[in-house]
């Protein structure tokens, strides 16, 4: 394939899976809701009063019964409220957001310009001999733009995606009263919005981005993907805010509505008498869909950067073969056209007739994309890699054919899957471990605890092993190169993924609304049968974050260690040892940040919600409304305050490490991380998964075991919910956090490695 | 100092060591026990019946008045019960123990011998020009016999300690109606007993060995120490076995005495109509005074084979000069010294007046080892190292001055300071993180999970860092011998750091004895006072434990890799990486292992509790005695049985890696379940005795803020007791147990270092 050919691919299937997007968005929206509230949608944040009337009638319009038109107003109050107070939450955050946004700018571009004291003279350039390249200020200036607009694409995707999920909620709720499959449809096609826009947002804007970078550098690739890098680090601090802000909003809400509604008061979940429930409805879709969102947007943005990064400096970029240093988009371009087919097979070709049905269709969408997927990269690689290359390996070249590449994405896509059935295995109630630990609820909560927790550090085990093996083979196979490909194959899928994901959340609040607007035990049954399926489903997207992660990581590092000028990291050297040792305790002293802001920020909600039980007359009793938005607010505000000091340690350490002891330290610091934060972060989600999910057996009591365990309310499952809500932070805040430390450290060791290799080191200098 | 000064120091402070503790224990006999049991005892292991009789009055002698004698037969005949119980887990543990020493005999000798197919002929040393060093089936059999010899002294100052702690704890108990000082002091009187006999025996045979050792090797110095690595290995065989196996046995008792007798009989701990209650006080004997003690023995013996063996490849060795190379053993000597006039402070110069003097006195004893040890460690290293000398450092020599030395030492000694008053701010309720945790008791168990597993993690911040500081400081002055050293350096107090170890579990028991039986509550107060003082002491053995394991585990590492011929580990090789992912995964794998033994050995104990409580009429009410033996012997059956698999683990993992993938690989895995364990250890153990001193917290009542969560019985108390819970497993066998692993997986690799060099790699062949 030219490079003519490529560049006319790439934009093509961006553009095909926005409108694939926007189609299932006009799907979505033939749905209709509609009630008294909409109309007063002044677009303007949270109006504070009552959400919604149990007894009103008379405003309703719409077609139906009148009860029909009742329920269809209720739903559409609710929805109203929760994605007001999405919204706000979301502008909130862009506030702090656009706040660190600037001053981080600066920081890069002060960092970077400095490297050569602002001069605009044209250097010589590393890799290409006898050639000049630009500026170390224009590559500031450039990585500066890059980073503002990976940040800008976070934003937008994340934002349409919760646009999206607050807009299909109720919708879901309303297609169940039909029966399963129209509402499973509705909920993914929802899911699938997200996913497609997202994917091919941030590879068009990528692709724009390099073609107008390139006006500029012309011939010079090495400054010009050097300073793309920048869009990777825009993605992944927009990240940090969805990520850990969204994570602390959702779970503090949730551990509070939890603690004051379930526990003291024994009231079920999502009843509309506690005020929580609309900032725990608010939660699903600020954590799960915008944090996921934007968490997944930076692993892809920075493992296209990272790849890019390396091409550019390999045989690729000297001999300026265009269509070979884009093979990293031409594989995400390939994943948009895959993923849109298996998206078929779950919205039209495979048909839903009963509940066990949904969890199969969800987790054969995996399969599908795999197997299909593994194909596209057989085309793409051998249709636009040369048949030998050299791939820059820190020292010396290696010697690489093409299929070492098709090995090297497949690998990641399939370590993708056996990382995703493994979490299924130890979160979902249909196998033992689950089953284990809800059998151990009978001697009470402790065991429980015990039994879950040595049930998520068992879960490590096979992950482990398989990223061990596609960073083995891909590293062997291509060096640095081949890991940033084999995470990227790892999230070629990632419409996909973020569908199957984002339904989960969707799900969940279809659910809550249903139990909110007063539906019959039948919808909501209905609903909880797809809430259920999606908690596994989210344990799986949780498994392919962290995964990808870790290969994004190791990518970047690499690219880390060559920019910084470094052979080798020698374990046995002082300083990359001493690194590698705080490197290994930083996800602790992060993840006990984050919890112990969950847990500051839902004792917070407690006090609200049992000042509201106190102070509002006639509350319990169903015969007043709480003040939700209050609730809202507190989550909000909470969460954005609590997320600054672990903002702050993700962004400090890499500084303080390259600046004061150098990029050996840094480097040792990266690779302590990395490991141990992976180890963290999985036994994390899947120990919550786990507990969520043991839960939810003893509570649906499907079989002799389970009920015997039963029902709500026994003791065995008062035990369960101590578990559920000690998992909540873990596999929904902290847990998942670790992907961003990891991420964000070395994307931005590697951004400021120029910095460090001339300025850093200071104390042992 | 020549080498004939070093020759008569050594054995003259071990002896010195070994008369100061049969001095304590003769001190401690002169307390009276005497009853109607002990005649009885015909040393042939549990008699089955019923233990003390409560209105049994016309058998007892002694002085006194009646009321006093009945008291002192029923302390005797508990005493009875935990030595015969105790006596029993251990014999059980020998039999097991030397099955799998003989095994494990075998395999170290066949791989060692067949280095060189086992041939007899001598080789050209390694590291010493022009000389011939003993044949490889020489040095097998030698490192066979350390080995053995190695086990061997683990196995007996492990008896003793085991020995003299359950002959201490009813005096404790009967010294307690005298007053709060004399029990205070034949507590730690008994603990010094075990302290200084672990000391002053591992250095004496370790001593004794090399000495018989060189009649055969003569010249062949490389020879002599490479075999002498087997000790370090025997001793950590044996802790294997203590610590994981120990470490089951007193958690299942715990947790299933806590679970039936404290949740769902609501009987006070200790009750003696809780027929776990002996095993309870068993477990703390065999887990806590056994397990610690072969821990830190097994810690001792490898980093002084480490520094001897790296002494013996540099110039000290290569010139033969003894007194410098016997340095570690000289280090170890004056700490022997050192520690004997710290106790005096304890034992007769402090007054202790009142409880919070019992405290104050134990953090002082840690605090004046370091000061006079730092004055020793200065006088050694002057006395006994030359001026300037070389150091093998990989792949080429480092020169060292002898003060270098001196810092090495310190700053491990004091990094073990640091480490342990960082653990006591964490996990003692004098300060705000325990107060805190017992401050989310309020909102229920969920919350005071979730801020005692925050706490945990935090506490791995400060000791990470003192961690890094000393390994770059050591590794950077005198590469992986100065890391041995500073190991020995945080290692030079042992005989104090065990004493108030020991302390901890035979005040415990001395409690459990006051409650039996039936003594009164001013003596209760008293114990239960020396108790809580214990546990903190006990989260600061635990801080040392790691600490020093993770300082002896990189210098056996640095060891390895030399022995293994590599000369640096490169981060970037993609072995090393996956090598890293791995290790840094297995001590979750083996967390979860030991804390499903400990849920499922616990979980038959409950079993056996509830079948006792519902089938012996009248036990409830006091009238009739539970059956002990019973539960005695189902600890011990099953901690032992559960630890096969984790044993299985540690053993063979590194042998699978080094065989099959290679030294690097090998490398890798070490490093990575170094880093990520510490992490682990000090998080679990921090976790649980925070919790733990969380709940104590409560049940004193000592401030308003206190009184204002209790009494025992509150909610918030309730919460406390299932944090409790959770955090036996955690502080007393998962997280301790991590020591083990990272150890045992590198001395075992030194070890087999020649075999994996020659042999090894087979999959990348």
């Amino acid at each position: 394939m030219g490079g003519a050919g490529a560049e006319a691919v790439i934009p093509l299937a961006a553009v095909v899976g926005i409108l694939y997007a926007l189609w299932q968005w006009f799907v979505v929206s033939r749905v209709k809701v509609s009630g008294y509230y909409q109309s007063l949608d002044t677009g303007n944040g949270y109006h504070g009063g009552p959400v919604f009337e149990m007894d009103r009638t008379e405003e309703d319009a719409g077609e139906g019964s009148p009860d029909e038109r009742i329920i269809m107003a209720k739903c559409a109050e609710i929805q109203h409220a929760i994605s007001v107070g999405a919204k706000s939450f979301l502008f909130t955050q862009y506030k702090y957001l656009s706040i660190f946004m600037t001053f981080f700018a600066i920081v890069i571009f002060l960092f970077l310009g400095s490297v050569n004291s602002f001069s605009t003279k044209e250097q010589p350039c590393t890799y290409t001999q006898n050639q000049n390249c630009k500026s170390a200020l224009a590559n500031a200036f450039f990585t500066t733009i890059a980073f503002l607009l990976g940040a800008f694409t976070s934003v937008f995707s994340g934002y349409l995606g919760m646009k999206v999920a607050t807009y299909a909620n109720a919708r879901t709720t309303l297609e169940a009263q039909k029966g399963i499959a129209p509402a499973f449809k509705i909920a993914y096609r929802s899911g699938a919005v997200m996913g497609f826009l997202l994917a091919s947002s941030g590879l068009l804007v990528l692709y724009i981005s390099i073609n107008l970078f390139k006006v500029y550098y012309g011939d010079d690739w090495e400054g010009l993907f050097e300073s793309i890098t920048g869009y990777g680090l825009g993605g992944s601090s927009v990240a940090l805010f969805g990520r850990v802000g969204g994570g602390i909003y959702t779970k503090a809400a949730d551990v509070g509505a939890d603690l004051v509604g379930k526990v003291e008061n024994n009231i079920p979940e999502d009843d509309p008498r506690n005020p929580a429930v609309i900032a725990d409805n608010v939660g699903d879709n600020v954590g799960d869909i915008a944090g996921m969102g934007s968490d997944l947007f930076g692993s892809y943005a920075e493992s296209t950067c990272a790849a890019l990064y390396v091409a550019s400096i390999s045989s690729f970029g000297i001999n300026h073969n265009l269509s070979a240093v884009l093979y990293p988009l031409l594989i995400s371009a390939m994943g948009i056209i895959v993923c849109l087919f298996t998206t078929l097979f779950a919205t039209d070709l495979l048909k839903i007739k009963a509940i066990p049905d949904i969890s199969s269709v969800l987790k054969r969408q995996l399969l599908i994309s795999t197997v299909l997927m593994t194909a596209g990269i057989a085309v793409v690689t051998f249709a636009a890699l040369p048949k030998n290359f050299t791939i820059f390996n820190f020292t010396n070249d290696k010697h690489v054919k093409n299929w070492h590449l098709f090995l090297c994405v497949s690998i990641g896509l399939w370590a993708g899957l056996v990382i995703g059935y493994t979490t299924e295995f130890y979160t979902s109630n249909a196998y033992s471990p689950v089953r284990d630990v809800a059998d151990s609820c009978r001697t009470g909560a402790a065991t429980n605890v015990i039994f879950g927790l040595a049930l998520g550090y068992k879960s490590t085990i096979i992950p482990s092993f398989a990223m061990a093996a596609s960073i083995y083979t891909s590293f062997r196979l291509a060096s640095i190169y081949g890991v940033a490909m084999a995470a990227l194959g790892m999230l070629s899928t990632v419409a996909t993924g973020l569908s199957i994901d984002a339904y989960g959340p969707i799900s969940d609040n279809a659910g809550g609304i249903a139990e909110m607007a007063g539906m019959t035990h039948e919808v909501r049954r209905r609903t909880d049968a797809l809430d259920a399926a999606g908690n596994t489903t989210a344990a799986i997207g949780k498994g392919f974050a962290i995964g990808s992660a870790a290969l994004v990581s190791l990518a970047l590092f690499g690219a880390y260690v060559s920019r910084s000028g470094i052979g080798s990291i020698d374990v046995l050297d002082p300083r990359v040892f001493a690194g590698l040792m705080v490197g290994s305790m930083l996800p602790y002293w992060f993840s006990a940040m984050t919890m112990k802001s969950v847990g500051t920020a839902a004792l917070k909600m407690v006090e609200e919600v049992r000042r509201q039980f106190n102070n509002i007359p006639g509350l319990m009793e169903g015969r007043t409304k709480p003040d939700y938005a209050s609730c809202v607010r507190i989550s909000t505000n909470a969460s954005l305050q609590k997320m600054v000091p672990a903002g702050f340690l993700v962004m400090v350490s890499p500084l303080v490490a390259g600046t004061f002891f150098g990029v050996e330290a840094l480097a040792g610091l990266l690779a302590g991380a990395l490991v141990s934060g992976v180890q963290v972060a999985i036994s994390a989600s899947n120990s919550g998964g786990a507990w969520d999910n043991a839960k939810k057996y003893i509570e649906a009591g499907a079989s002799d075991h389970a009920k015997s365990l039963g029902p709500k309310g026994s003791d065995a499952h008062k035990a369960a919910v101590i578990g559920d809500t000690v998992g909540d932070p873990l596999k929904d805040t902290s847990g998942p956090s670790i992907n961003i430390l990891i991420k964000l450290m070395a994307v931005e060791s590697l951004v400021f490695a120029p910095f460090f290799a001339e300025h850093g080191g200071l104390v042992f200098k």
